[in-house]
């Protein structure tokens, strides 16, 4: 597998935080298909850092170069390319000598598994940036989405001890869905939003981080998509959202919860809606059951562990001396991705999606 | 995918509940293994019915044919077939037409998916016998892995609000291992023993069910496996682990507890221990940094939710009138699988860890 | 890869010659598919040895034994597996070592691979029993896509020197491919069995083997099916055809012949039918342009080579003793599988086509 | 499937003709290999166009970029993504309307499969300059495998009626190797050359082309490689090369000759060399039994059909108009495109060895 995720649609995520380029592939979209460019560029600023004042003030333009795939503002059929080019990178300067691993990074993973050859230089290939091009890839497959009936929300579910109101398990409302696509700190409700910046804020004022849960949603899948067992709809998504660098737990409907309560409080109870449709009058399944779509929402959760990179002083070892030291991050560093996350958890389940349906 | 797992180790499960036989092909296992397979009938055992007051009445023989891959107790190299024929299977009686479906079970979920042509006897494909396989598949994988210096154990984390010693994350010992392998109420703190089998019996005598969390550990894995973005550890073991039917969660190291945390409670600090490797403090990483062992314990926890059959009546849709009903599931079920999840859980990470390896 | 084929449709085929069982497990079909197994069986019998005076005189009953995957005569959805118990199995009779490989066999890559400890009796996995297999899940996949509209079809195009009558390369008419379906010495002129017949007749009387062609035609593929590159046709198809061991060559359309034609001998003319459909006049293209279909049949030939296992005393190695030797295979060996080969090379194509559909 | 290929080393190839740039991702290189570019760069300009009398007088600079991947000259371990700029873009020139298709070529399926949509454009996605991907991927992974003792070389085995000396099967000297390794032109016997020089100019000066064959041999590969049945050698190798658009067959060791041979005659001797190797005296198994490799080289033959561009009058269909009509392509064309599918074929068996070793 490595940087490469999916079957029917395949992406192919490459690049390195201070090398010439990122970019992905995406081998397998439907030809015809109308790409909104400027609706992608807009997803992928709700994802870049600034223009927040709870974000990291390194700017990125994180403004994508479609190199095939396109013809016009069409999908050809052939496989999508889009590239963003990095423009702090110094050619020549390969600095790369890793004295001392940051804690919580994978700084020291990559250099027992790369045998100290991988570009360490703003954390190489690992960096967060790359998720850019899971955006990428996730906004452009959401339009496709999108026109087949299937929506895709998140919201920071919380940050901290700071939560925002959960969605409502059996569906939330086109406007709150529309309202929150477009947010960059996005929350059900707005009012909380002061006491989740001040979590942030004291978190930064501490010179430390603070993680958060981000909660995605998914409307209008049919019922009967999916597959038992390894291709049910619980492991393609976990999958591609594991994939997301700073995630560490994803649970679908009542989840972790779920596991403490009786078979009679979380079996959710079948009806036929007004419609004739059948539904669930309660949602604890988060949409799939034995693996395969019910119907109802699909509803996870993703664990954002708080960034690693704080300006405390931390203590780690010398990889050249052998020996036991402590470090000190340089620079201003995001104290809280949590609401940089959302777009990406949604984009990684919609290209799971476009593996499923 | 469906239920073929893997690209290294690829496992092919295939059985329905009262069809013929169970199975499972496991191709890509090295040659030359010696296989004990007391062993395996004796991890067979833990998830097997029967046997322990809690479980269900129901026997199942869960004795495994093995068809191929083996000469003598080694492994050949060739696909490794085993199959368990059903015992309770009446030819010919195809009672197939579903009334109404089972709330919190996969039943309207396959009826969509399948047309109403999959077999709904005992849940089909979908039935937890099915999991008798990833045991058969995982417990052959494990002596691999041992021979490997690599060791898998689980226990019963939680069941509904009782809850067992936490895994010490930074390691446990040969000898906990050892005996938590042969338990079928595998707990670290056997004193909680009796307050679990409480809250069971609780929900038996409430014609209800109860659910539960199970931590994992895989200890001797080397510092540099697993790939970064999509082919990581935690990828691959929660692609694996979400083919357990009742999991609806999973997380690694402090996972959703994480979230709340500040980085530096949450970063685990390196350091040269006394034979002169490099370790962490502490393991909210959970083994894997980037999706890259670290040479810490792998340590995961899967939700499990309750059994969804329970005796109470529910509401449910009748499919064949177009109506809202009831139903009463009849016989005598199992409140509380987590016991026997334990060696499933532990058998997917195995064949999980045999891709990554 | 190893003994697992295909995405959409993914066939795990597993089983040793002198073991217990062969087997097939067929994951990714349809469900609520009709199978008429005695159909199955039949296309079986045109590959079984035996009932033929040019095939070998050992007795295979092939009679597969269905664990699971349908119910009555419909396909469940769930994975279908099919296994074919070995009667000649001796247990416990473990003579494995290996002293003098087979000329032409896989004996000696297979002793490399496996360090000795493969099956060796009768081929173990590499035994052309295992093509039954093969047959198996062609057969069913056969009657799906005969049920979509698609028909295939093949011939002995030649044993040794003497040819049949080529396929029409724009199309063969529905009483031939009716015709053929059902033979054991398939031909398009049944005028030539008698020289071929002699052909292996000559093989056998100088204890000798002789190889061929299979030619297959696919009949009603749409247009554009397929992929561009590594998912086109030809891939898919050779990379299932060269599953079938004796397989040393594929070429489609006019092939290897067409290499030495000029580019206007070559390509070929479109026009519109009386049907306003668009067709090609030839078929050098064999079907497949860039990889997806044209409409028009897709044409293929396969080399097989020569039965490997002959009386005439052979020179080879003493693995043991680390000395050439010489060998002379005891019993008595099916001079010619072209006839046999037939079935199979028809059934990997479905496989194949399975996955492109 | 589609652009991708690849389970251990996956290459994810993009890009069409008249596109900003063409490209391809290498995802699973081995970290800490020093990769000569300049020996790339050669190994692109042998299947570039210009340079030499017989070939398309277009000018291509083919000079990929780097874009991730490398430090210095070195793989990081990370995907490894190079592009390769179009210089002959005009955007905003959309001229997509598919009138007539041209014979031979992939524009009607093409048409068919994306509905219109696929960049027709100099073939878009499915023209032969993406190739150079291929040969970029090739000459990355040839350097990796000459490190580990694995040579590759093909030569023009025919042009027309026009044949070269085939490879000695048993194995060809070095220099052969180096010197094939370097050959825009590469024979065996370079005094064929003329003739087929002469071969090409014929077709050239009847407005027409010529097809070909090239024969590839691998050297230095080990005996034990490889799987059974899907998983072996041939499908690999022949998955990769079917994947270069001009190629209709695929045939290893005696291949389609092999096939009118007696089991005596087809059959290859096993003997202990000086070295106390075991080696055959004859190579027409090409290298692998079984699927496996035996420690003799690899061979294999690809043809190569001629280029359907041609300058002819050929009749056609118009698509819009629904009638027969006529075509002429305009421009100049390469008559014979086999000297330079030399290199591709190379590549792509040195991309399907890096999934096999």
């Amino acid at each position: 597998m490595g940087s490469v995720f999916g079957s029917k649609l395949r992406i192919s995520v490459f690049g390195e935080s201070h090398g010439a380029a990122i970019g992905v592939v995406i081998d397998g979209l439907p030809s015809g298909e109308t790409i909104d460019m400027e609706e992608v560029y807009r997803q992928m600023q709700r994802r870049a850092p600034g223009g927040d004042k709870t974000a990291t003030p390194r700017k990125e333009a994180d403004m994508p170069e479609i190199l095939s795939g396109m013809l016009g503002d069409k999908t050809t059929g052939a496989p999508l390319c889009a590239i963003i080019k990095n423009t702090n990178t110094r050619s020549g300067d390969y600095g790369n000598l890793l004295a001392a691993p940051r804690p919580g990074h994978s700084d020291y993973a990559a250099f027992v598994r790369y045998g100290g050859n991988n570009d360490i230089r703003g954390g190489g290939h690992f960096s967060g940036r790359l998720t850019a091009n899971i955006v990428f890839a996730g906004a452009v497959s959401r339009q496709i989405l999108k026109r087949r009936g299937i929506d895709i929300a998140a919201h920071i579910y919380s940050i901290g001890s700071v939560c925002d109101e959960p969605f409502e398990p059996t569906g939330i409302s086109d406007d709150l869905i529309a309202a929150l696509n477009t947010e960059k700190f996005a929350l059900v409700d707005k009012s909380r939003e002061n006491a989740m910046r001040a979590e942030v804020e004291a978190a930064r004022m501490s010179s430390d981080s603070i993680g958060g849960i981000v909660e995605c949603i998914v409307q209008g899948m049919p019922a009967g998509v999916g597959d038992p067992m390894f291709g049910g709809v619980e492991n393609i998504i976990a999958a591609a959202v594991f994939g997301v660098p700073a995630v560490k737990g994803v649970e679908f409907g009542s989840g972790f919860a779920g596991a403490a309560l009786r078979g009679s409080q979380n079996n959710d109870e079948f009806y036929y809606n007004d419609n004739g449709e059948i539904r669930t009058r309660t949602n604890n399944h988060g949409g799939a059951l034995g693996g395969i779509t019910s119907g109802m929402p699909i509803i996870f959760r993703a664990a954002i562990k708080p960034t690693p990179s704080i300006s405390q002083e931390q203590k780690t070892v010398d990889l050249q001396q052998h020996k036991d030291t402590t470090l000190q991050i340089k620079g201003r560093h995001d104290p809280c991705i949590v609401p940089r996350a959302v777009p990406v958890i949604e984009s990684a389940a919609a290209v799971a999606l476009m593996n499923l349906i």
